[in-house]
């Protein structure tokens, strides 16, 4: 669908400059492969040398960047933002889906709303709910007494386990696991014995759930997401965790059991989160960081190892093995030169 | 079920004190949590702060903890142990299922014993054999010739390949992957050949595999856990690992092929071991750590980097980066001041 | 299927030496296991000490170790790239499947050719097209509009999303995602809105798909995968993300959005790798490394930290966390020391 630079100006709140209100928009697309009837948009400094010779028809942009830009603006304090929404304003509208495909398998004890979708192949068990508007594509199983918010869409083959509450407008991406045991496990004589895990997992309204991602089950009580978390791909949630409203966390992170992390926290990808610790509001954990205390100032946190040649790293890291002997040989140093000074003074 | 705190404190083998025998508990709750009729523990000294205020009926706790206790206590040594024991008795007992679903392929040269449960969209290929007791929910695909052991319970979307034994006792968490094909490569004239992995994966009983684990099939021998592993969810087990009996394995850790890990081990999550090694029994390593030389001795081994504050991390970092650098230049100060005062002195 | 270890040696290209060329060979093993009739091969140095002792018929090793075999030798200069042409040679030959099981869902406006298979459970939507000699395992889905090359196989359970392109002669591991949404988000006034994730990702030919491997598509332009591209299990690449021909990953690696990685390079196990930078061809990423800048230069880069004794690696790190403040005592240290001297000198 397509839509007028001004009218989509109006829609984003920008200013337009430079443009002709009338000029058609189809599509969205970047500063290099833009073309005729494309908006594109500038929001990472490492794309500006693309701005001068695109070939959209607008670029979205921040004020500092207008005087800058070639061809028609429009301006906003948050371009990325006026890309995300005009992206969605010009793609095709999906269609939705309804009714129960003949190769799924309904518990008859289970309730599904008329106006939601089951896929082929997807089962649903005994005291489930799929309110409507929910989408299961195919291969979904969704266990006992397990509820699915409306309007919530699962892709394919994703594992929904039994007594568990997703809310309304949620998300969740092919092959991601919901609500399997938390890792429990007590050690007796020898052998490990399994603490039964008898929580639940509550999912926010408005949450997403990436690829393969895991999420357990709570041992006592439950482990919860709050409203409007983003996870990514790949990443692991122990029992018990707790995470805050509008939290992003990105691919590979792994969450031991009963961290609690706030809100608007971000968390970069491959960090690791040690287990019953606590994590504020506002906390930017950066890329493949072990966060192992608690964090109870906001701010930024690291502990992620950039690269090196080998040759560097290898000899840096050798003298990291000898790093509290090195330190100790310049405490020595430290003295002997302030007794040296003490008998050239002194003597 | 209820049982009597007299009764339970007898099961779990620990000594009632402040209690009244009769006293019917129905549940196992959190310190913070409990209430009448609930049992609570306390095994991790970070919760002790809520002892003193539990409504707990009773709480099973160490002995050094015991005079604390403001409700009637059960003293054990290990009350962890002892809360695992109370919640498995206390939980509701699951049902056990039983027949093959009509929505499941079974090969016709399969054997599926009429004591197991085969869930909707499960499929069990040619030459499986599929023993008493056995659970599959739904979902889940067992390869040609596998062998699932009795009283085994894969969740869904659970995938066995072929030729792959699994013990008896054994939970596999929804979306794990058991015998998918080696990481097995030869660069040939500038292109991948594949080594075909002709190994299996051998799984012994009571071993627990977690959500979206994958474990890889052999390249010429097996990929082998003992009995009464534990593996957590989005482990990745590479081709010819051996990992030795009741030898546990937090989320995300990677294990490279070939690598051998000893008995009674605990490997922190996100830990890494390089292929080709050997780690001995009663070997700890802690989250995020880099194991990349055999070990050889029991013992606590750790490269995992904790976070700092972003500013103090980049400093820090900075100064890694040249201390090979450093360490020289310290040297030179040793020998320069050991010049000066063999000036000194000998001047 | 066995040969005789002359036919071996000829389709090999290796020379024969010390054995009968009508000795016949059934299968490969390693040099511990191996007995009559098998032939094992030498390619990494830890493996020579078994060589000596080895009850194989034959070895395939490099000249070098040829004078110390004890048996027949083929002999050639990548012994392991020998090992993997014999033991394709060797294997039984899978036996290939056509047609579509009557559990599988096959949208009418589909287009599956008669000499594919397509395995119980899976589902083919609208639109897709799975070409000749492509395999489907049980419980794979295709969506909308996605292409399946010829002779690719996908594991149980693999999900192709919609308007996905595979590649021919690809093999997808049982479990992977391929074209899940890219994890694209904008902060909105205290609210994460989605960036509309309008690409696709493109799988060149011969590329070889790990288990549980996830690949999201492109936001606006396509993530890719040139022919040739090995991932191995556990791996998570996202959006955008460009991996150039025959470049290779070990398990669990996270590559974040846009980042472009040249053809020919290895990246080890668990490593990650920033987005929007570049990763130029020939490049070795060791185990555990962070990439957070462009290479430019081929070579190794490393930052994975090795393992040390948990009291050293306490005692080091301490240290290292007050790295700068030792810097600059080792400089402070300089300057007196000179002082001292010039003084000595002056004075």
């Amino acid at each position: 669908m397509a839509v007028t630079l001004g009218e989509l100006a109006g829609k984003l709140g920008g200013q337009l400059r430079n443009g002709d209100p009338a000029c058609r928009i189809n599509s969205v697309a970047t500063l290099q492969h833009a073309g005729e009837g494309d908006i594109s948009f500038l929001a990472n400094k490492g794309y500006r040398k693309y701005l001068l010779d695109t070939r959209a028809s607008a670029v979205i942009l921040a004020p500092a960047e207008a005087d800058a830009c070639p061809t028609a603006a429009i301006v906003m304090d948050n371009p990325y933002v006026g890309y995300a929404r005009a992206a969605a304003l010009l793609a095709p509208s999906r269609p939705r889906r309804q009714g129960i495909d003949p190769q799924a398998s309904i518990d008859p004890d289970s309730r599904v709303d008329p106006a939601a979708w089951i896929g082929p192949h997807c089962s649903v068990a005994a005291g489930a709910v799929i309110h409507a508007g929910a989408e299961l594509a195919a291969g979904c199983h969704v266990g006992a007494g397990s509820v699915i918010g409306a309007d919530s869409r699962l892709g394919a083959n994703v594992v929904i386990c039994h007594e568990i509450t997703i809310g309304e407008r949620v998300t969740i991406a092919p092959g991601a696991v919901i609500g399997s045991d938390g890792f429990g496990l007590a050690m007796d004589h020898g052998k490990w014995i399994n603490v039964p895990q008898l929580g639940s997992v509550r999912i926010g309204n408005d949450v997403d759930i990436g690829a393969n991602t895991t999420i357990d089950r709570g041992a006592l009580e439950d482990t919860i997401l709050e409203e409007g978390v983003r996870l990514d791909n790949q990443i692991q949630v122990a029992h018990n965790v707790f995470i805050g409203a509008h939290t992003a966390i990105a691919g590979c992170v792994g969450i031991s059991g009963s961290a609690r992390i706030g809100r608007h926290c971000l968390i970069g990808g491959g960090a690791g989160i040690v287990g019953h610790l606590e994590i504020t509001d506002n906390v930017v954990v950066t890329g493949m960081t072990m966060v192992t205390r608690s964090i109870t100032e906001p701010g930024v946190y690291s502990s992620g190892v950039p690269a090196q040649d080998n040759d560097s790293w290898n000899r840096n890291y050798a003298r990291f093995r000898q790093l509290d002997k090195l330190a100790r040989k310049v405490q020595r140093l430290e003295r002997l030169l302030a007794a040296n000074r003490g008998e050239e003074h002194g003597g």
